[in-house]
């Protein structure tokens, strides 16, 4: 992975809050693309850098923000059971990436505004004598 | 202070991560307010019931992230020092706040969508029995 460095550009972040229910953010949007993939909590976790308990905690929380499941998982079976989103939990999962997307259009002239008066560190001075050596 | 409610309305919250300096959130901004409200860090750390010390690392941090100080303060003095937003914090602050009813508007189908999606944690049930005792 590389380093962040200040050239990255300002990355806006976007949560939900549900009062009394949690936060959807990055962190379950990640995992449920992460589930999508390869069809498994455990090893969605482990794609994160999360253990089992933590990433299994967060698709409870996520099943019990909403009405309906975002996430079916079945314990046992020979791989140790599997797991899949649900036709709304795919739903969610592609509104919220969309949401982000519109975010980032409605801020554009504001991330501009705040990536001109950024500090810049570590940037060549301005002037410069000419190193004729 | 009320306690969260399933009934509160979903709340987007938004953060501006800049790499390799810091995030810009609601905590930074909110220190901010209470900054240009009481003229002091240490007042404006016990608002948001936050040490002197926490709320000191914000406002450095702050004022590290861009090319222009956000916030000025003197050490010393009769009343231990004051701290006043400069004119760019000002703006900031302003834009930022700017920024999140923008985001609220532009994701204002969304946040219905998702509202209506949300689980309903002592909602009456909706067919119950006439209790006639």
């Amino acid at each position: 992975m590389k380093a962040a460095s200040v050239d990255d550009p300002l990355k806006p972040v976007l949560r939900i809050d549900f009062p009394s229910a949690g936060r959807l953010g990055r962190g379950k949007i990640e995992l449920m693309e992460h589930i999508r993939e390869t069809g498994s909590i455990s090893a969605a976790g482990r794609a994160m850098d999360m253990s089992y308990r933590r990433a299994w905690l967060l698709v409870s929380e996520l099943n019990r923000m909403f009405a309906q499941r975002c996430v079916e998982s079945q314990r046992g079976g020979q791989k140790g059971g599997g797991a899949a989103l649900t036709a709304f939990g795919e739903e969610l999962l592609q509104r919220f990436r969309a949401m982000e997307q519109q975010l980032q259009r409605a801020l554009e002239a504001d991330l501009a505004w705040l990536a001109a008066h950024r500090a810049v560190e570590g940037a060549p001075s301005p002037i410069r004598s000419n190193d004729a050596s």
